[in-house]
């Protein structure tokens, strides 16, 4: 295939545009699809995404980027090549609730998410059936505040091994060191159950129907060591009322819970998302 | 009109249902319209309304009101029978933003909010025009920390005159004070610019811009004396992006404002809420 | 448990609801929820579902049924009883899109979805190895055109033989022969992929790109004689855009389809439906 | 203001980009938002919209339109220039149901729809009063099937005579003539109360209630001489139930209309919408 896409970070002056498009045209690839935005024109940050189609790209790639610097350079841009055909290779963690991976999987499995996934570890066994089902391998490494360092250590390991770019916590309820974090610095998509920043921390369920709100949510964001602090990348929200129980809560939140994380995880997997401070620019 | 409605609290025990059905049927009522709810049916609150069409129901609502305590006091009901045909009236609270009181005009206009508005206050003069060009009364009543006292005097002095059922604070930036909220407890609904409990208190919208959230929303409540933390009514949110700057926030969050305002206040004035607790039970 | 449900069609007249609490409360059962509907209180037809609680029900069934009779005859009831503890058996038919099954399979799996699954019916055989890693027996059962009426045949011998309950066509693509409808009256429950009325019929995302509509949506229904024109038990919507091609639409739809279709399975194994004329009660 | 936009069409190849871009930094202009969209890069058709801030606008306005069209007649562009100072006139044409019309000037007056409406023309007089309280003259034509020709004649002067760039039928019940359509091709903007294609022609919510559907709807389209087959602009719903009659679907409808509606206009007012065969992009 003959797609790639750019992602382009950078302080805000005329002149951008005008000098990627003519860089694309310059190596006779046709742009396909381009957002941009910018905080302020006058001194604020631009941020773009272009996807475009170039004929013989493959036999190109070392070139494209090569040629691309001397433009990156010019305009300080923070900037990644992406190429389609290069499918990113994601790791799920997982807990006792399934819910999520499931979701990822039936998704994948339909070719609506287009990534490989050669990898599940979770510090429980409960999904080991069903992940290698799919003919995925499992790995089962026991997880507490006990042996946190250690149990990460492994799953680095793991990481590194299978060639990991990005990893999805999809229900996986421990906290990850900073080590962890900084590993894979907005390479970890975690899914809250709740639309943050209300019922930030453990049991938002609970919270919320002591509360009487009339909508629960879920939110997917990027891991720092903040936490649920991180950059949200989707939230949405589902209504209850007033005969719903803890139980019906998170039995609604579940369905939430699962279509929000597998937008997020698409987005990331399609290079929509752009990290700026705390935020997220989702194009 | 021969329309009526029971709303009823008490402890869960078996009988309720037949008890009262029974006494509608005794007095050749038909019930139109019956729901209930029950936290937990053995030892739990009870919750029920019915609407029911009676004929004559001008000449008999004293009976039907007397007839009823036997029942209610067997039972140790909070109950309080509604008679559709006299209209609530309603007073409207605003200050400068004037979207939430233009919104209850219109649908109040359209015939879809069935409640009598003789009165409108406000600490600003901005509405005046607007309000009497619907023939309805304005009475601008300056309000600020500084003379709470002496101005809450004056508008409860017109809330009696004007015989007003309940008050909407239709984006009323002051706080009320105790005194004046237990003179209409559980008869103030207020509009909050966010789905609470995220940005409880002041500048929302700007809150919600730095944290970065997907979605912002519109709470509407009963005022207690805690600020925003009400028994909640309705909430509904509106997806935002990273485009959308703090006025833009705000000028989204209008539309979901107003909305959810009109809905609290059309389900109160239908008799469909039951408080209980810090929260309310919506039939 | 002591779980049961009363569903009841019948003219509307004074009493209905007096007469069924007191049955329920003569034979000691506790009104856990209950919902009524009237198309007109003078003459029209009534419409409701009891949920009660009952000590040992187990033992008293036959005699609740026995004594229901009296009051179903005096007011000419269409009524059914249902016991919660008696699981709904679900047969699950399927062709080659499997996202409608697979859902399915997920919310059974979760637990959300109480019902038993012990048999799906596909006339291709992708779906098998999948519905056999849950334990569940897989048959294929070549269908088309030309082989229909022995195909329903082997079909029917089979729902018969698993004691089927109701019939879920998970994207099935074959049309059901007047005498399977028949067999399983109100209880085949189709997902079509549009919001009917729109689109009836083949290739409606097709359809839908052709006329550029802004949302897609899919309708589950009641399987009658008319193609895509039983009952509909419930729809819903998504927001597609210019940048959309068929295959897109069909992505999304899927998200749809599998969500609605769940939705009204649930709510058919929770007894809340009653088809009257060509429309669902759905309480 | 210094705020300009671009929208253009024209076949798609490689280089449109570059050369637009490369333009508008030779007028120093810079680029603030851009979007676009090709049906196919190979031989498809190329859509943009381009918002930039270009120092001196007022004074560069016909340099920038004639310097543009060397690029326009190279890439063979349909195209059009817009200065965001120059506010769009609307008129707006209402019958008896003024929900729509309220919900303009509604949204007009709180500032969140920036344009001119200098003019309200109806076949009733039910608005007068409550259009001119906002200070816009208000004409009353009778229009009916015997006097349309007549009716347009005098609309059409009155277009004419307050320099209307746009029309707006608010629950306009009148179907207008060829004539009339192509005096302001691509510039009516009509609502129709259902989500199309279901229900085309008049009397959409009767024939909902019919087919008991779980959602209703309304479409904003432009007008063209095939009725209720225009471009589609928008489209949103709302759920109902098996409660809701005939007037209830009404009711709920009208909020839908309305925000339908507004979205529609705001969008045409902004130039976000080219219209591409029968159907639109929104930028």
């Amino acid at each position: 295939k003959n797609r790639g896409r750019i992602l382009i970070t950078c302080e805000d002056r005329p002149g951008i545009v005008a000098a990627v498009s003519e860089f694309l045209t310059d190596h006779e690839a046709n742009i396909i699809d381009s957002s941009q935005y910018s905080t302020n024109p006058e001194g604020g940050k631009f941020f773009m995404r272009i996807e475009f189609e170039c004929p013989g790209l493959q036999d190109r790639k070392a070139q494209l980027e090569r040629d691309f610097k001397a433009i990156a350079t010019n305009f300080q841009m923070e900037w990644k090549l992406f190429f389609v055909s290069e499918l990113k290779r994601a790791a799920i963690f997982v807990s006792k609730e399934l819910h999520c991976l499931r979701e990822l999987l039936l998704e994948w499995e339909n070719g609506d998410l287009v990534a490989e996934i050669p990898l599940v570890i979770s510090n429980h066994s409960d999904a080991k059936e069903y992940v290698e089902s799919f003919g995925i391998p499992f790995v089962h490494i026991p997880a507490s505040k006990e042996n946190r360092a250690q149990a990460e250590q492994q799953q680095l390991q793991l990481l590194d091994e299978y060639n990991i770019d990005f990893v999805v916590l999809a229900r996986y309820m421990q906290i990850l060191t900073p080590n962890f974090v900084s590993s894979f610095n907005q390479n970890i998509i975690n899914i809250h159950h709740s639309f943050l920043p209300a019922f930030v921390g453990a049991k938002p369920y609970d919270r919320a129907f002591e509360r009487g709100v009339k909508l629960i949510g879920a939110t997917s964001h990027y891991v720092t060591n903040d936490l649920d602090e991180g950059p949200i990348i989707e939230q949405d929200i589902k209504r209850v009322n007033h005969r719903d129980q803890v139980e019906d809560l998170k039995k609604n939140g579940r369905i939430v819970e699962r279509s929000v994380l597998v937008r997020a995880v698409k987005w990331h997997n399609e290079d929509r998302i752009i990290v700026h401070g705390n935020k997220t620019v989702v194009f």
